[in-house]
């Protein structure tokens, strides 16, 4: 079908939203939204199959917006199509508890797939929704029953295209041969600096093509409707490759600064707006104005939409007749719930059974659950001998074509791409039927930094097998030994930081995790063997912490996570026997798991009257919330044998007794001793 | 001149001193310099020159070894060339305190230009390296004096070739055309998930050349020494393009286990080593073997680096007469000492000055300072308008081809590459001519998490200025408002992260900063604008934390950082008129300055006596080392006008008085209530 006048109307009415939102908020990017408009019109219209009225049917086409500061256009999408985004919600863009934040938020917006603006991110998470697009299908689709079938669209600017986030993912992407990605990159030449002449002069098109991605090139990206829809088209034929659309667009189409940096991060003045709007064929007097035939045009489309849904509920209604399990299945998955019982696989230990390391003992919790739990999709980036992440039975998910496994495998082989690799899980958690997690040194979880803060924010489920989590890795050295790590990520909000001192505390730390339907969580787990703990069980260690050694009329309380709560248990008959000095022992192995219990049971763990002294080999930092005095590692480690590192450092019972020592001492002297539970106010949260 | 049997017999030896070093340790990497060691011998006896008794040397070869796990290799080279490495000290490899440790670190061994281990790091390093190099060959080489001209050379893997970071730097390379770079890529096709087919597929030559590197492929890096150095040197005609070898080479060569993964990450078994060491020709009995004829091939050319060297100092001399000014610059820069004086040149304020926003004071600092400090050597993740990293008198840095600056220039274009920025701001840092400083916003920091890290722990004073450094920023909302990130760096050792209040505090930031020649720093700093503070001196400010406003018989302590400051000011006045209550107000711009001040002094800022409140719009972990109580942002922020999220979150006045009330009364009942600044013991540091 031709495009025609009204066309170009619905184009400009998505411009002209976006330059009265950013002018009444005197803020935000007019210019992305002024130049995507026709892409995004095209695909919006012509292309993608979605029902407002069902923002989370499973096999609605998914669009990201990687570049995010170009909300409004997304925003005006959402508006136009008929999601809950009404004109009131884009007059109060960018101002507090509003349903358009600054930045696209999944968790505050229907029709948000994931939440994006920090660069690169986005189309990462794109690469996520394809690859549990293609896993999806794999699992549930039965001849006759071409249940899932979606494609993901991104669209993506030159900030993206710079980040290494989004290098990883198109090197993954093309390795994996995802067909059902299309991404639409917007190639204006400008960035905040100016012409990407001066920071961006690489070849795009070659490297993706080098990545093993099939590209188009779009030279008008302004005007040519019928371009886009072909080149759109075009991708979608190609089935082996994902297709990179290298879109040429004007920013700020229509403005008096159009194709310059001006246009890019703040409001158009009064007298341009006055020319775009007339230019335009629009009442320069009127703001947020969207004539009646645009409307139609787009509820013509998600019309279309919600009869695709029906046509998909009726057959499912037959698969679920066919496929009686898998349906179940399927809605199992869609609704986040486990199965039940599915608790009962995890394994638990008691204290007279052997050593092991936490990284051994995740493995097992993996192979026993893998199977209970089959939306577990594992993977690691490229460590998997050192992670333990792949279970005995796993598949990998990998294109066929390679030999190596196919697409309803269950094991990522990510690469040695962190970033990449977090950034994919929160796209695949978003997809809505699996449960991503994967492995790397935890050290290395911080060049994930970046996508770890947005699963948090966007409170998807991802689980990071953290292995190597401190000195106790030895001989590595100090560029592998975490310091800083730990502080780091339980200072970030809505993130579950947990470091398993054996093997039930594992399985806790799984059983929180899995549960936690909007919570990412973070597993630290040990390369070296520790003991099974007197009085560690599932049921205690869920609580974020307790006791692990209760003990009358004590002097102290050492109070501890991982590696380090078994040197403790040593050090109570240490303090006993050199200093006669009693002493308690609590294990902590979640602060965001424990701060959310009762401050009564919190008390009981961490009581009045007893000076307390941390003990964990990294920084003390945030200790201070929990104990008196803290006993860790401000400094770089050491590259060792792990015993002579912990020895270097004085972890051991005797180092571990002279500072409880001098706890004792400083604190004698105080009468009604707090407490570190006891606070003055509760924080907002 | 051929390669003949002692060239063989120098790599065979390099094998061997890798598979013992690696075995007598039972932890290590053989696989990677028994493949990469005839490449390093070519490299190092026909390529490169350098001089061990002078490793500083400014116009030496640069080595990097990207794939820092391969660093039994490189120590076998530092030993035969004749550095501070001795037979012993590989005997030592990894163990505590030895000069071998598990993966290079420039500030414990001679030699080693980067600290390299995690992935793609080094390979950035290098480009900042090359940048280095280039720049200051552009500022100090003159007609007939050609002081400057070393090449980088740097090794890299599978695994770097993966990550972001070494994407982000490629594309940085081959955009300022760095032809005085040149990258050796062991391609060996194996990583620790095995072989590289099932996660890396791409074409790197291709991505390469996409990135505008020249690329040369070498079919047989096992044996074709005379391949290699031809490859080289028609890397190095190339003058105006990067360029990659792309080497391909067996790893583990000679083990029985040769090009699996198995020779990777661990040590050879016993019969293996036997069964190399009689293919080589050496004594299966004898372990760490050079034979005199292999010393003496690399003494001959350590003899020639050192001859070299002579030839440059007489040079220098000569330059010294000629330009004398230039020349005096060149030997201060190298020493790490500023120019007398230069600190005068720091802005100051008074109180009455006008409110202005920090991130607008760094940018005062800057073009004041710019111009004595010459080796200031800024840029952008193309946040320039943003950040104010730009001083009004810069030229970029760009290759004078594009017509955009010019070799001499002082501001990069880093594009939106904050982890590749980074880690070339550790290269910069390490070639010794200048002092990298470069913005983006605080939150996107975190991309370069693995950077910030390697900067600490090599001691190099890179400065990050972090604008937008909190909730403050407003409108772009959560995605962009910092909440962890000051925690993260603030736990991390070795790492200044400053966030001052006004203008005085900003200059003492800065001061600190340049002045700390083994410590890298992180400003954080304001989007709005904040008052000049009453009793804010350079010389206040510099010690970290400092008394800003001053009561006798004070009932509480307001602690606070930044834009907070202010408002515990204001509210010191809300509590006496509401409340009835006298405040102290407090700021601590620095904890890591902070920390390094005497107790007594620390006392006379905290007392003891006084109940504590910190203030700060992020996360309060890390507080309680200072106060009693803590008021912060344990959650993410909100996008909205500035004003407005201060107020729902209640960082006003009101908010801080609300709060200061409480822990006042909290605190009533305590007798000797003690200054969190004493503590039952001393960390180790
Ligand atoms: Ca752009
Ligand atoms: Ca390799």
């Amino acid at each position: 079908m031709a495009y025609s006048e009204v066309d170009k109307v619905a184009i400009n009415t998505i411009r002209l939203l976006a330059v009265d939102a950013t002018f009444k908020a005197s803020s935000g990017h007019p210019g992305a939204p002024m130049g995507l408009a026709p892409a995004a019109h095209v695909l919006f219209n012509r292309i993608m199959t979605y029902n407002p009225k069902n923002a989370n049917w499973v096999n609605r086409d998914r669009f990201v917006l990687s570049n995010g500061h170009a909300c409004m256009l997304q925003y005006a999408l959402l508006h136009l199509a008929g999601y809950k985004m009404s004109l009131d919600d884009l007059k109060a863009f960018r101002t507090v508890d509003s349903a358009t934040p600054g930045h696209p938020e999944s968790h505050d917006t229907e029709g948000v797939e994931v939440t994006t603006g920090p660069l690169g991110q986005g189309f990462a998470n794109a690469v996520g929704l394809a690859i549990a697009e293609r896993h999806t299908a794999a699992v549930f689709n039965k001849p006759g029953f071409d249940l899932i079938n979606n494609h993901t669209y991104v669209f993506l600017g030159d900030g993206c295209m710079m980040e290494g986030v989004a290098s990883e993912a198109a090197s993954v992407a093309g390795h994996l041969q995802l067909g059902n990605l299309i991404a639409i990159y917007d190639d204006n030449h400008i960035s905040i600096d100016g012409d990407t002449n001066c920071s961006f002069t690489e070849d795009v098109a070659k490297r993706f093509e080098a990545y093993g991605w099939h590209v188009v090139v779009v030279d008008d990206g302004d005007h040519d409707l019928e371009g886009i829809e072909a080149a759109i088209k075009k991708a979608q034929a190609v089935t082996d490759k994902p297709s990179l659309i290298k879109l040429k667009t004007t920013i700020g189409f229509g403005s008096k600064q159009q194709g310059t940096h001006s246009v890019h991060g703040s409001a158009l003045k009064p007298d341009d707006i006055t020319q775009v709007k007339i230019q335009f064929g629009f009442d320069p007097e009127k703001t947020f104005v969207v004539p009646q035939e645009v409307y139609d045009l787009y509820h013509k489309r998600s019309a279309h939409g919600a009869a695709r849904e029906q046509e998909w509920e009726q057959l499912l209604a037959k698969y679920s007749q066919a496929h009686p399990a898998e349906a179940a299945d399927l809605k199992r998955r869609l609704s986040g719930q486990l199965p039940e019982g599915w608790e009962k696989s995890l394994p638990t230990y008691a204290a007279t059974d052997a050593a092991v390391a936490t990284r051994k003992l995740s493995e097992t919790v993996l192979t026993k659950v893998e199977a209970v739990v089959p939306e577990l999709l594992g993977g690691s980036a490229d460590l998997t001998p050192s992670t333990l992440t792949r279970w005995k039975a796993a598949v990998d998910f990998q294109p066929p074509s390679l030999g190596l496994g196919d697409w309803s495998g269950r094991y990522i082989r990510y690469g040695v791409r962190e970033h990449g690799m977090g950034s994919i899980m929160n796209g695949l958690a978003a997809y809505g039927t699996v449960i991503p997690t994967s492995g790397t040194f935890l050290n290395f979880v911080s060049y994930a930094a970046g996508a770890v803060r947005l699963s948090a924010l966007s409170q998807v489920r991802v689980i990071w097998v953290a292995t190597h989590d401190s000195i106790g890795l030895g001989e590595d050295g100090p560029t592998h030994q975490p310091i800083e790590t730990l502080a780091h990520f339980r200072a970030l909000p809505n993130c579950m930081v947990w470091r398993p001192a054996d093997g039930n505390e594992t399985s806790a730390a799984y059983y929180v995790a899995l549960t936690s339907k909007h919570t990412p969580s973070i597993l630290a787990l040990s390369r070296q063997n520790l003991p099974q703990l007197e009085n560690s069980t599932i049921a205690h260690a869920i609580k974020g912490g307790y006791v692990v050694h209760e003990a009358a009329n004590a002097n102290i309380t050492l109070v501890s996570t991982g590696s380090e709560v078994g040197i403790c248990v040593d050090a109570v008959k240490y303090l006993k026997e050199h200093h006669n000095l009693t002493a308690r022992v609590v294990s902590l192995p979640c602060f965001e798991v424990f701060d959310a219990q009762s401050k009564e049971y919190r008390l009981s763990v961490l009581p009045d009257g007893i000076p307390s002294l941390s003990v964990e080999v990294m920084s003390t930092m945030g200790w201070e919330r929990y104990t008196h005095e803290q006993f860790g590692l401000n400094r770089f480690g050491a590259s060792g044998g792990y015993k002579d590192v912990y020895k270097k450092f004085e972890f051991t019972p005797e180092g571990i007794s002279k500072r409880a020592v001098a706890t004792v001492e400083f604190y004698k002297g105080v009468s009604n001793l707090r407490s570190p539970v006891n606070r003055a106010f509760q924080q907002l949260i």
